[in-house]
């Protein structure tokens, strides 16, 4: 069965992004470092077309959230945010040229447009009529594979709070923020449970895998 | 180097307690749970005087908690709390005739009262000048081991605030409550940095042991 997957980097007390995010700052004050733990793996070289890399226990971790996945859905912030460009149908997002996703690309947003295709494989295509279109779309276009949510949080929660994750893993780095954006907020009443799945110690990291029970 | 430590189990989204706290429900609503790793082992059901309970990781995990404690110190809640029996000298707390603690306890509350000695090692201290005070004759009773704060989470807190905490393992449940009463709040500008020491991946549970750094 392919799942419906999503894995974030948190603080121990729960934050993905500080406070205070802007469009220069989009992971808000105090929270620059919180993805070390990735940006040193070899799999994020990878596919970002580099060399070099750390192996180990992040980096399997890392690769394994990318497995097996035939599409990806975020939101629009995630796709290239802030007010000014987006307008402009000539704005191609903040990924560069060639995106590291290399599957089709499920964008939320209230902003029509035409699909927008890539270097390298990865075809954005931008969802207007809300989370359940876009993700019967991506499981369409996923093949069979799984739909993987990038982000950001507040998309992860949506999905989450409406019952549509199969599959969480969260990244624990051991920093404390103090405020700003929650991921296990704003659930009041969706009734969640979840079975552990495995916890894996790693560099700096903790990584918590959980299954959402249905 | 004795150390000041604390655990506590917190649900995935940080709660140590749900909505609606009281005296006749102190967990609040939702958070019956939460602690049923812990009351399962063999470790839990020996310190109660108890027979039976599950080894293996969870039970390893508690009982390392306790050793090598010289002494516990605590909130007036995890004492015996509730405004009703505290200003009657009578009352001798919720934890029975021989608490489990079996060293001196140090309570912190601003009711003035004589030590009270339980059966099997354990005697109560009141302490009304502060958690600074409180924690130095806690850390002279211990006479060389570790001083354990026992809770509640507000306790642990302050404690953590005021940079007088060593070591702190989070026993962390996947369940999310949405609400309560979370441990790693009311911190800001503490500015606390922590290291990860280790994680252990356990029975409906992970543990998550971290240093403070000073």
């Amino acid at each position: 069965m392919p799942q419906v997957k999503f894995d974030i980097t948190i603080t121990l007390d729960g934050y993905v992004a500080g406070p205070n995010q802007s469009v220069e700052n989009p992971l808000g004050e105090g929270a620059d470092g919180i993805h070390e733990w990735a940006l040193k793996t070899r799999a994020f070289a990878e596919i970002h077309g580099r060399q070099g890399g750390e192996t180990g226990a992040n980096d399997d971790v890392l690769r394994e959230s990318f497995e097996n996945v035939g599409a990806h859905l975020m939101g629009r912030n995630m796709f290239g945010g802030g007010p000014g460009p987006w307008g402009d149908d000539a704005w191609r997002g903040w990924w560069g040229d060639e995106p590291p996703f290399r599957t089709p690309v499920f964008v939320l947003t209230h902003h029509e447009r035409e699909p927008l295709a890539m270097d390298g494989g990865t075809t954005f295509h931008f969802v207007t009529d809300g989370i359940e279109s876009a993700l019967e779309q991506a499981t369409e276009a996923a093949g069979g594979r799984d739909v993987h949510i990038s982000g950001g949080a507040r998309t992860a929660q949506q999905y989450l709070a409406a019952g549509l994750i199969d599959e969480m893993e969260l990244h624990v780095v051991p920093q404390l923020l103090g405020g700003g954006e929650r991921l296990l907020d704003n659930l009041d009443g969706a009734g969640i449970r979840l079975e552990q799945v495995r916890a894996i110690e790693a560099p700096d990291v903790t990584h918590l895998k959980y299954r959402v029970l249905k």
